[in-house]
């Protein structure tokens, strides 16, 4: 095959064209402020901008970039302003980028210790090194009966946890013959939708995740829990698993993962401890407190994809007996054997999750573990805690406004004392002005703001004109001023 | 926050590293013949390379870089290298790569429309494009009732057609109350092992998943399925669904789709195609028989991410009736709520997989396919084949091999006629040799080696001297001599 039909991007091409993509990230992270935070783009506006048919002939890397920046980015709500402050933040970082770059340029899939040893050993590395660095319970090292994995979300943490918790309940007959119909599964009327769609995933149906009650902190009640524990043990259902929260998405509620844990400990059940966003503080000696009661624990997973500057997707999912989940999500056919997995030395990731493919995702983890160090990952971490606490502050001194929630760390949930309405509208007023964005909750039943600080380049002055730009605009509305604001 | 202590990496410094990190990974490249393909790493060799403690204070990035070269590479496989004919390829490509970059600077969470418009529509509309490029049922495009989706993996896909089978057999009753342990699920043999994983995960257990025979060709026979339903039905069960391969992973068989169709028209079971691999065929129209039946389908899957040389993970996933899916998968908390969801006009993805988070994967596939154009995808793929088709006709000929299955595209499946333990040998020694790759399988109960040509840099000179140490290790196994070639 002669190589110019080879219509491969040339080494060279791959330099220049690399280089090009480089300075655009460089460049955008440099302009991201003077766009739009939350895309201004009607539905089927992107789409209306591109061809109909695909190129039959190969065209222009320029052209392509090109494409980007005139046809892509209006429609990119931009997770990576500083003045993103909607949902979870989903943070990123330059070490982080590089480290997905060249996980892309290795091209490595770590289904099995074989198929590329330093993927799955750096991987159970460093995971033991983020085990040291929250100070978690040791239990989670691999040097112990645990260890832990890079899932893709929490959603899918939750979901193994859930399953392997139903198989220790059932002794692995679920596994074998199906779900009965008799399973329970707890979590609060708090806990995020990924565990009743894990319910549903499982086998267990929704109608037996039971909701716990909540305290006056929106934090699950463990003796609503032990109730209903017993409810069901004498309807003869077989509970199975909970699900605690430390830091809930709609308020950042900590459960008393303690108290749970005791409960957890003696009824049999698995105790899944989900910190996504928040277990990241623990980086943090000061903020270790969150943690309370994890020893009880059976699984725990958090995200370096949301506070940790490690771009998505990045969940550290840990276990406490890595034999039950292993024997949970275990399939070994012929053409997937190896003198390596025989052996019994080494670990083969697969069998630790959904997925059977895998990427070499803890190059990144472990770029921006380096970079930073742990210092510098604890310095940002205070620093946006302390800016979410500012906030707080500003809040609760205002006229007009008030806490919908404790703040302990860096969600801040508040409203307009005028109502849900006068709520409703300042939300999509300020998200209208492309300043800032930010999402909402429902806390007691009322429409709630959230504010959240936790990407990587919020500082005071971001802050700073979130506030004053909420309080213009609840300035306006409360006058009946014109609904647009200009930008 | 003076800037000084902020500890991120500057903008020149990633525009920097960004560039040596380009030019490491072009290096990385055009060396990747000098590594022996299989890494020799033994267990735990990499992870004793490490510091035992993460770093308090930050590194620099040429430090990190070197240590990739010096510790890392040693435990990598080269799924990159020419020379990979292991399991199924997972290439990549240039575009590919710098797609997953860009990806990674936008930094976006696409798991509602309005968390980027852009995210959503450019994965509908590269998805429409390609059921256009392999000339897939126009049941599969958004304009329809259907539509597809990127998934990170096949077994995913497999996962969620499993679950939205289950839905409809039960009219959702069981995402509600939970399996029954009277679902059942029908698989041939010879299917991938990710659908046994599925079934586990469903909670319809592994016992009422049906290994279907297969006839001489290793393909599924429908009669033997129709049976089944039949004593399934019988026995008060409720059979499902049913996952026909399209190339499986074993020896690249051909489920008789059309006639699976029919069957499971007529007993309303959920018909899904799995096509992972051998999909990407049908960009030309020579190979589209391999489709033949598919508009009988409910659902169907092909990865981009191993034959199409978009990088690990894209898998593409299309359904018929994606109510159906929506329906089985959907949640919708307060804290997603949004103007654009309510509106109906939109797609949100995230009630489309396991998953809630995102990432911006429909970029590369985008760069990929603008890269080649249909021309240029469709060359690489018709002298994949053509190279497969060689080695098959080479094995033909010789005296002592013979071909273990039919070698319809690109997989060759192939033993020495010594019987299994110098087969066994002779893959230990070509692998021990870093000079390739070749896995194993099992068929007919006998051990088979499997040659897989679908690297991205594969050529006509890769798969002559793999079939040339084929024969010289092979000779030498017969002759009884050492046990080590040399590299």
């Amino acid at each position: 095959m002669p190589e110019e039909q080879s219509f491969h991007m040339t080494s060279e091409e791959f330099r220049r064209y690399g280089r090009a993509m480089v300075d655009w990230i460089a460049d955008y992270y440099e302009r991201i402020e003077s766009f739009p935070v939350l895309s201004q783009a009607q539905p089927g506006q992107i789409r209306a901008s591109l061809p109909a048919q695909p190129p039959r002939q190969g065209e222009d890397f320029e052209t392509m970039l090109q494409d980007v920046a005139e046809l892509i980015l209006p429609g990119v709500t931009h997770w990576q302003s500083p003045n993103f402050f909607a949902f979870f933040p989903a943070n990123a970082s330059g070490p982080a980028i590089l480290g997905e770059l060249l996980s892309a340029g290795l091209g490595v899939q770590g289904m099995l210790w074989a198929t590329s040893p330093a993927c799955t050993e750096l991987e159970t590395h460093v995971l033991d090194w983020l085990v040291d660095m929250l100070d978690l319970p040791a239990k989670f090292k691999s040097d112990s009966a645990g260890g832990g994995v890079i899932q893709d979300t929490a959603s899918s943490a939750s979901l193994c946890a859930l399953l392997a918790g139903r198989e220790r309940a059932t002794s692995y007959a679920s596994n074998e013959r199906g779900c009965d119909g008799r399973l329970v599964a707890y979590a609060s009327t708090q806990t995020h939708s990924s565990v009743e769609k894990a319910a549903k995933i499982a086998g267990i149906g929704r109608q037996n995740l039971r909701a716990i009650e909540v305290d006056e902190h929106f934090a699950m009640k463990p003796g609503a829990l032990a109730r209903q524990i017993q409810t069901d043990r004498a309807a003869g259902m077989t509970p199975c698993f909970v699900c605690a929260t430390v830091g809930t998405t709609s308020s950042n509620a900590i459960d008393p993962v303690a108290e749970i844990g005791h409960i957890c400990r003696q009824e049999g059940l698995w105790l899944h401890v989900d910190a996504a966003m928040s277990g990241t503080a623990a980086l943090c000696p000061e903020f270790r407190h969150i943690h309370a009661g994890l020893e009880l624990a059976d699984s725990y997973c958090f995200n370096p994809h949301k506070w940790m500057f490690t771009n998505f997707d990045c969940d550290c999912f840990y276990v406490a007996d890595r034999a039950a989940l292993i024997q949970t999500l275990s399939i070994l056919p012929e053409y997937l054997r190896n003198k390596a997995t025989e052996s019994g030395a080494v670990i083969d990731y697969r069998d630790w999750h959904i997925q059977l493919g895998r990427r070499f995702r803890a190059l990144k983890l472990w770029f921006v573990i380096r970079h930073y160090g742990v210092e510098g990952l604890r310095h940002h971490v205070r620093r946006h805690v302390e800016l979410a606490q500012n906030f707080a502050r500003w809040v609760q001194q205002a006229d007009g406004f008030e806490l919908a929630a404790p703040a302990p760390l860096n969600l801040v949930c508040f409203r307009h004392v005028g109502g849900d309405e006068i709520n409703r509208q300042l939300l999509e007023r300020l998200n209208a002005s492309g300043n800032l964005y930010l999402t909402h909750t429902s806390l007691g039943g009322r429409y709630t703001l959230r504010l959240c600080v936790g990407q990587t380049h919020t500082q005071a002055r971001h802050v700073e004109e979130a506030w004053k730009q909420i309080q213009e605009a609840a300035a306006e509305l409360e006058s009946g001023m014109p609904k647009h604001l200009d930008n």
